[in-house]
C-alpha cells in the first residue's frame, strides 16, 4: 500500500460532502475553513437539498459535479457514510477524509461497520482519514487547505503533526499562534481505520515542507512497523511523541521478575528510545520543544555558554545546564581577552558570563558576536531581566541581528519579562527561540543535544550467532508433550546453553548417591537447587543450598532438602535436584525476556538477585537487539558501574554480556511463543568477569508453541 | 534581636536618602515609584543639593527633616553610607533600607565596610535591609509602599516573597501579574547583612496579609535557625522555596561513603525537607505553585476527580495525577446515577468524567455541582478544549460560581485555549487558579497533598537515649593523642556500642594463638578482618576474610594473611586482626554522618555493601534527628522494600533500625567534633531482623577534638 497522501494532503479540488448552511455544524464550519483559508483549488459543497452553500452551488451528489475531485471529506451520519464511499468511488475520488463520528469508538457495531468501510476503502484502492477525526491541513502557499472544524486558521509552520485526539488537535490550533509555532501540514487520524501515524510519518519522510514530525498518540498501531520506519526518517529529522495513557494497568499478572518490571509503558518507552523518537510527557514539553526545533540547528556538542546581565538567573542557567550532563563550555583565553575589553570590571568574563545589570544593547551584541565565535561553544542562552531605559524587543531584535549570522549554532533568548513581548514575538519574524526561564531554555538545548546524539549514533546491527536450534525445539516439545508451559530449570539452562548462553555446569541428580557422584565430579564448592514442576520460586521453600564444601556436607543438605520438602507436603514435584558448578562473585545481575501483549517480546538487563524488584535498576528494549541496543543497554542502568570494577573487582567481561543478551534477542527471535524468561541471576564471575547464568526460567505460550512446533501429545485436545 | 521589621516594612514616613531629579537614576526611579504607588504616608526626600524633587521638597540632609522617620532608604554612593547610618541614629530613625552596593559582593574591603556597617546597626537597635539590594514593598491598602526601582508596580496578593538576588526581584515583579499572582510584602535581602530570609519568615509568622511565604535563596544563612522556624511557620503557612547553586562542587574530596555521597545540595535538600518548605527547581514552577496556594485551600485528602469535555486531556491528566501517587476518586453511585440524569448517553461518568465535546456551559456548571459535593472527591480539575459557540471565558465564570459555593474544596481549571483567555483573567477576579494543560493542574494538586500531609505530619521529639559517653571521650582521647584523626575499627566499634548501637561480638588478636583462642570463644562461623592505623579500605587489599568455619581454617587464613601484607608491604601499619561473630544475612544497609561546611552534620540512611556509591540509594537528613526523621528516611529509599521481607525473608526491625539513626545523631551531637562516620554494612540479620553494625569507621577534626575533649599528648604542637 503506498504512503502517497497526495491526493489527501495536496488536492486540487475538494468535495465537502454533507456540507451545510446551518450555523455551528460542521458541515457549515468546514466550508467557512476551507474558503476562509483561501484553499488553493476547487471546492464543490454537495448536500442533497442543493442550493448555495457559502456562495458556491451545492451539488445534490458527488456523482453531479462537473469535474474531477481529488478529495472527498466527508460529515454526513454515519448510516451514509458507506454508500457515500461507493458513490466517491463511482467517481473516480482516491481521497477520504471522514469526519463522521459513529464507529469503532461506540462499540462493537460501529467496528463492524469500520471494517467494512476499510474493505471499501481498500477494495477501491482509496486512501483514507478518519473516520471520527478533526479533518486535515496543509499551510503550503500552493495549496492553502484547512480541512478543519476549529476555531482558528492554522498558521503556517515547519511541523508536520499527527493527533489521535480530534478534539485535541483543535485545542493545539487554538495555541499555537501564542508559541509562535505553525504547522506545514495536520492529520487528525481519528480511528485510524487506514491512515495512522506511521503513514503520515512515512510521507512526511519526502516532504521538505515538514522539518519536525509531532505526534500526539494513545496507541501505537504496528510497533515494529513504527519502530522500523522513525528509526529511520528520525535521522533525517526531529521525531516529537507524546504518548498518552501511561497509567493503564501493565503485565501485572506476569509471574516473573522481567514480566512483573515491564508494563505497557515500559515498552512504549523503550520503542520510542529506540526510534530515536524524542519523548515528551506533556503538551507544555511537546511544545517547547518544537520551537526549539522550528529554530534551532543541531549543535555540533554539547558545550553550552550562557550570557546574562543578572547573577541569579546565570546559576539557574547553570544548575539546569549541568543537571542534564551538558558541560559548561570553557570560554577560550582569547574571547576572555575581548570580553574584557568592552565589558566594566564588575562583570564576569567566565562562563557563566554576567555582563551585570547594567549592560546596554551594545553589549548584548559584542557579547554574543565574541562568544559565538569561540569554537569552544556549541550553543548560546542569552538571558535577559528588564533594566531601566532598556526595551526587551530592541534586546530581543539586536540579539537576533548577531544569531542570523551564525545560523549553525543554536542561541535561545531568556527573557524574563511580561507577556506582552511573547505577544509581539508572535507577530514577528524570528530566528530564535525565545523563553520566560532559564530552564525552558535548558530543556530545548537538551532535547538539541539528544538529537545530535542520536543522529551521530551507528545503526547498529543484529547479530545472526551459529546456534544448535534443533535441540532448543526438542526441548521445548518434549515440555509441551507434557502440557507444561513452564520449563524446568535444567531444560532453561539447556536452552541457553544451546544457544551459546554461558551457564554453570551442572547435572541433575535424583538420589542421594547420584548426588554424591555428581558433586564430586563437578569438584566442590557446589550448589544444589531443587528442580520440580509444581514449584517455581525455589529460594522461597529453601530449596537453594550454597557453597557446599565436601561431599560429606552434599549428602547432608540433600537429606535434610527431602525432609524439609516431605514435611511441606511440596515432596511430589520434585524432579531431582540439580548439582552446580558455584560461579563466586557478588554481582548478580538479570536479563530476561517478557512479552507485552501489544508491542511483543521486549529484553530486560539490570541488577539482579534479591534487589531486582526493590531496586528497579533495570532497562528495556523492544527485540530483536542490535549491538548497538545491546551496548547501550548495559551502560545504562546504575549497575554499570558495578560491572566496570569498583575498589578492586575484576571489571565484568562487557563485550560477553553484550552478547548474552543479543543470543537471547535470537532465542525469542526464532522462538515467538517464548512468553517469559529470567536469568536471574545473571551472576559476573570474580575469576573472568563473564556473566554466567545461574538459574533460568522459561515459559512458553503453550497454544502458539503447539501450534509452531507440531504438537507430539495424545492427551491434548489439539 | 527583634524579628519586629514594623518600622521597614509599615513605615508611616519614609526619607529617600539620596533621592534624585536624574531621570533613569535609582534615586529618580525610587521617588517617582513611591509616589505611583500612593505611599499611605509621608515622603521626605533628601539631596544635599536640595530643591525640589518629584514636586516634593528636599532636605539637604536628614537631620533637617521636621517630623518623624520610621524608615530611611539609602541609594547614596557607597563611601557616604556609614556617615548617613550615623545621621539616621541622631535623627532616631530605626528602620533602614540600603539600596547601595559595593559592599561584601565586591571584594575584601567592601566586606570591612559591611562589618562596620552592621555594627552601627546592632549598636543603634535598628533593623537593616541590604545593603546591594532592590528595596521593599507592602501593598497593604493602608500603607502602599513600594520602595523598589523596578519597572512595574507591584500586584495586591497574598505572597510574602524574599529575594536573594535583585534583579531577579525586579524581573519577578515585572511578570506576577502576567500571572494573575501578587504579593502582600516583598523584601530583597541582597547582601543580607543584618535581615535576612529568617528575619522575613519570623516576621510574617503573624502577619495575616501573608498567607504564603516565597524564598529564592542562593545560600542560608543560620541553617539550623533556618530549620527550627521554618518548620513551626510551614505548619501554619505554606513556604516555598528556590533555592539555587546546586550545581556547585559539593563534599567531593570526602574519603568516607557518606562523605562522597553528600553534597551541598543533598544537605539544602534535607534541610528543606525537615523544615516543610516546598522545594521548587524552576521559577516557573515557584510561580504556578504560589498560584495554586493564592486560590485553593488545603485538601481532606488525596482523590482527585477529573471534568473535561475532550478524552485525550482527560487521559493525560489522569497518567499525572497517578504518576505522583495520588488517587483518582471513586466517584459514588449516586454522583453517578446524578451525572447520568443530564449528560448524554455518550458521556462517561467515570473518573475522568468525559461530558464529551458538545458540553453547553449548563453541563458544566452541572457536573462540578454534582462531583464537588461528592465525599469521596477532595480535589477536582476541570477541563475544557474550545467547542464551537463556546466562550471560554464564560465557561471559566460558571466555573467559578460553582466553586464560590464550595470554598473548602480546590477546582483548578484547565483551560487549553489562546493566551488572550490568561490575559483577560489577569484582569480579574479569580476565586481558583487556571492553566493551560492538565500536567500544570496536576503539579498543583500534588504541592496542595504534600502541604497537607506536612500539616498532618506529627512533629516529632528528639528522644535522649541513656549512653556511655565517658567512654567515647576516652577512645576519642586515646586517639587523638596519637595524633590520629581516623578511629581504628576497633575503636569505630566500641564508641557505638557504647551508644548502645548493636554491633557484632568482636576481638582483637595479634599472633595466631590468640586468634584460634576468640575464634574459638565466639563460635564459628566468624570473619577474620585486619585492623590497621595506615590502610582504611580494608576490602582492596583482601584484608577481611569470610564465613571461616573452624579453628583449623581461621588459622590458615591468618598465615595467609600475613603473607600476603607482607608482600604488599603493608605489615607494618597492622595492628592485628579483629575475630568477629559473622551475622547472617544478606541484606546490607548503610548509615553514617558526614559533615557539610555550611550546614553541619547530615545523617545518612540507605542500601549498603558494594551497592552503595553505584545505586545511590540513601537519603539524607540534617542533625539532630526527630524520631518522625529517623521513621520517614527507613522508609524513603528503595531499599525499604528489602527491609520489609519480600519472598520468604524476614523483615527487619524497623524500630530497632530507626533507633539506631537516632543514637548516631545523639552522638553526633554529642560530639560535633565527628566529622565522618560510617557503618557500612549495617547487617540485617536473617535471625533476629536487628540492623548490627559489622563494621564502622569514625573520623574527627582533630583541631576541634583536642579543643572540646583537652588534649593529652606531649607531642602535638598545642
Amino acid at each position: 500500500m503506498s504512503s502517497n497522501l497526495d491526493k489527501i494532503m495536496k488536492p486540487k479540488s475538494i468535495a465537502v460532502i454533507g456540507a451545510s448552511t446551518k450555523e455551528h455544524t460542521i458541515g457549515s464550519d468546514l466550508m467557512k475553513r476551507l474558503q476562509e483559508y483561501k484553499f488553493n483549488g476547487k471546492i464543490y459543497p454537495v448536500n442533497p437539498k442543493g442550493g448555495v452553500i457559502e456562495g458556491l452551488q451545492a451539488y445534490t451528489s458527488v456523482l453531479e459535479i462537473p469535474g474531477e475531485v481529488d478529495l472527498a471529506i466527508i460529515v454526513v451520519n454515519a448510516k451514509f457514510v458507506l454508500d457515500t464511499i461507493d458513490q466517491c468511488h463511482q467517481k473516480g475520488i482516491k481521497g477520504l477524509c471522514i469526519i463522521t463520528a459513529g464507529f469503532k469508538e461506540t462499540g462493537a457495531e460501529g467496528a463492524e461497520a469500520e471494517k467494512q468501510l476499510l474493505a471499501k476503502v481498500r477494495e477501491y484502492g482509496m486512501r483514507c482519514v478518519g473516520p471520527n477525526c478533526l479533518g486535515v491541513v496543509n499551510t503550503h502557499p500552493d495549496i492553502r487547505m484547512d480541512g478543519c472544524f476549529a476555531e482558528s486558521l492554522p498558521e503556517r509552520g515547519n511541523i508536520g503533526f499527527v493527533s489521535q485526539s480530534g478534539a485535541l488537535g483543535g485545542g493545539i490550533l487554538n495555541i499555537l499562534k501564542d508559541l509562535n509555532l505553525g504547522f506545514a501540514q495536520f492529520i487528525s487520524i481519528g480511528n485510524q481505520a487506514d491512515v495512522n501515524a506511521e503513514t503520515a510519518m512515512e510521507y512526511w519522510e519526502n516532504e521538505d515542507d515538514v522539518e519536525q514530525i509531532l505526534l500526539y498518540m494513545e496507541s501505537i498501531q504496528n510497533p515494529s512497523n513504527f519502530k522500523n520506519l522513525a528509526s529511520r526518517i528520525s535521522k533525517k529529522k526531529p521525531i516529537l511523541a507524546l504518548k498518552a495513557g501511561r497509567s493503564a494497568a501493565g503485565a501485572s499478572a506476569a509471574s516473573s521478575h522481567t514480566g512483573s518490571l515491564a508494563g505497557a509503558d515500559k515498552a512504549a518507552n523503550a520503542l520510542l528510545q529506540q526510534s530515536g523518537v524524542i519523548r515528551e510527557y506533556s503538551l507544555k514539553n511537546l511544545f517547547a520543544t518544537a520551537k526549539v526545533f522550528a529554530n534551532c540547528p543541531i549543535p555540533k556538542g554539547d558545550r553550552v555558554a550562557i550570557i546574562t546581565n543578572s547573577g541569579g538567573p546565570g546559576i539557574m542557567a547553570t544548575d539546569a545546564v549541568c543537571e542534564y550532563g551538558m558541560q559548561m563550555a570553557k570560554i577560550s583565553d582569547a574571547t576572555k581577552e575581548k570580553l574584557r575589553s568592552f565589558l566594566p570590571s564588575a562583570a564576569s568574563v567566565k562562563n557563566p558570563i554576567d555582563m551585570i545589570a547594567s549592560a546596554p544593547i551594545e553589549h548584548y551584541k559584542q557579547t554574543l558576536e565574541t562568544v559565538i565565535a569561540d569554537e569552544n561553544v556549541d550553543m548560546i542562552m542569552v538571558i535577559y531581566l528588564p533594566f531601566l531605559g532598556l526595551k526587551d524587543i530592541d534586546v530581543a531584535k539586536a540579539v537576533m541581528e548577531i544569531k542570523a549570522q551564525y545560523p549553525h549554532k543554536p542561541v535561545i533568548g531568556v527573557f524574563m519579562t511580561k507577556n506582552e513581548f511573547f505577544t509581539k514575538l508572535s507577530d514577528m519574524e524570528v530566528n530564535m527561540p525565545f523563553f520566560m526561564y532559564a530552564e525552558e531554555a535548558a530543556d530545548g538545548f537538551n532535547r538539541l543535544n539528544q538529537q545530535r546524539k542520536w543522529m551521530e549514533r551507528p545503526q547498529g546491527k543484529v547479530p545472526c550467532y551459529d546456534v544448535d536450534r534443533n535441540k532448543v525445539e526438542k526441548i521445548i516439545k518434549s515440555s509441551i508433550a507434557e502440557g507444561r508451559d513452564q520449563l524446568t530449570t535444567l531444560e532453561s539452562i539447556d536452552v541457553l546453553q544451546a544457544y551459546g548462553i554461558r551457564a554453570c555446569k551442572y547435572g541433575l541428580a535424583t538420589n542421594e548417591e547420584e548426588v554424591a557422584t555428581l558433586g564430586n565430579s563437578i569438584g566442590y564448592p557446589v550448589v544444589m537447587k531443587m528442580t520440580s514442576k509444581t514449584t517455581s520460586h525455589k529460594t522461597d521453600v529453601g530449596g537453594v543450598r550454597v557453597n557446599i564444601q565436601s561431599e560429606e556436607q552434599l549428602r547432608e543438605e540433600y537429606r535434610d532438602l527431602i525432609a524439609k520438602l516431605t514435611e511441606k507436603g511440596l515432596i511430589d514435584g520434585l524432579e531431582g535436584v540439580i548439582i552446580q558448578e558455584m560461579v563466586k562473585g557478588n554481582r548478580e545481575m538479570v536479563c530476561g525476556i517478557a512479552t507485552d501483549p501489544q508491542y511483543g517480546p521486549m529484553m530486560m538487563f539490570g541488577l539482579g538477585g534479591v534487589f531486582v524488584e526493590a531496586l528497579k535498576d533495570v532497562t528495556f528494549r523492544i527485540a530483536p537487539l542490535t549491538d548497538q541496543d545491546a551496548c547501550e543497554m548495559v551502560k545504562s542502568v546504575k549497575a554499570y558501574k558495578l560491572l566496570q570494577g569498583a575498589r578492586g573487582t575484576k571489571p565484568a567481561d562487557m563485550a560477553q554480556i553484550e552478547e548474552t543478551l543479543l543470543r537471547l534477542s535470537q532465542l525469542v527471535n526464532d522462538f515467538k511463543f517464548i512468553d517469559e524468561l529470567d536469568i536471574n541471576p545473571l551472576l559476573i564471575s570474580e575469576k573472568t568477569g563473564e556473566g554466567i547464568a545461574v538459574d533460568g526460567r522459561i515459559k512458553v505460550r503453550l497454544n502458539e508453541a503447539k501450534e509452531a512446533l507440531g504438537c507430539e501429545c495424545a492427551a491434548c485436545s489439539c
